[in-house]
């Protein structure tokens, strides 16, 4: 199993993590995205999109960070992670929605302009940010996980943006539950980190 | 079953398709969202980001179009338009997670812009649609469906705002492989419409 990788990729990050948390080897390719390797002719044909991370499992070639942990967590039979009864399945993938949507065009917008230089409305990014971080925050004010009360891949996807939003200039200062939620997941059995988190 | 529903939203209607193609019934609860009932108290109890459609069946209350057609699909045990096996249950969610971003980036906010007076930036959401489409016309130029060679709920997510792209003035007339995939949809065994498609 190969995973094309950028080490400051929140998204390659949450599935390095939950490799990690399940203790599943693979090997890790490194893309020189600085470089713009994820934009050449390879990286195209793995992922048309041009983006990281990609999984390369056999003959399966897998984009999208939130469409490989529902891979991972099928493949190695993780319904702790990843439950199958419906009602739970879809709590939970509700959340890989908000990954997808509200994460993304919140903090992790306002990382990719801070940090990455990219063009884009930035305030807009810190707005949105500022209403998917109230509306988690409360969520999580009585309750210590996303969803059935235990670390689900939910956690996990909405995990890496949030951490990193001081990296674009969003502070979690006004969000003690979201705090203490990323302290949780930090102490999670073979957890590992990444850069600024 | 209840279905918190506008009729002029893609992201409802979907639902209303499934639902349609695998003859399901169920109550259709229309919410007034040029009123602003989307935003309302009850409603938000019900999604706390104010938007629909929201699906309500015993005790759950779920949101998210896409994570209302992955519950759909377990819940009638319809592994037909949503399989179980890893690999084909990842290559699906990978079209979901388009649907809930690129699409919506595209496609959607241009139509929102467009019909609904949306404050939003039209010209970003012109170029998003003309990648997406651009992508997508080149995927289904050689293949009839998303994935699998069969109709999946990646279709269904990914059809709606495809096929309503004209209201965002966005024309489909330079991606021949698209339109012949809508029709194609359209021609499915008890299809419903809504309105401008």
């Amino acid at each position: 199993m190969k995973l094309y990788d950028l080490e400051l990729s929140g998204n390659c990050y949450k599935v390095r993590l939950f490799l990690a948390l399940i203790e599943q080897p693979y090997t890790l390719c490194p893309v020189d995205f600085l470089g713009g390797e994820h934009k050449n002719e390879a990286s195209i044909k793995r992922n048309v999109f041009g983006e990281i991370p990609v999984l390369v499992d056999g003959d399966l070639t897998l984009r999208d960070s939130q469409a490989i942990l529902v891979y991972l967590a099928r493949k190695f039979d993780r319904t702790d992670w990843f439950p199958t009864t419906p009602v739970d399945e879809a709590k939970v993938v509700q959340w890989l929605m908000i990954a997808e949507s509200e994460i993304a065009r919140g903090p992790n917008d306002a990382r990719l302009h801070d940090k990455f230089g990219y063009e884009l409305d930035v305030d807009l990014a810190r707005t949105k940010s500022t209403r998917i971080l109230t509306i988690l925050n409360e969520h999580l004010s009585d309750r210590d996980w996303l969803e059935l009360d235990r670390p689900t891949i939910a956690d996990l996807a909405c995990f890496p943006y949030i951490a990193l939003s001081h990296e674009g200039s969003v502070s979690l200062e006004p969000y003690p539950a979201l705090q203490n939620w990323i302290d949780r997941i930090k102490a999670l059995p073979h957890f590992v980190s990444m850069p600024a988190l």
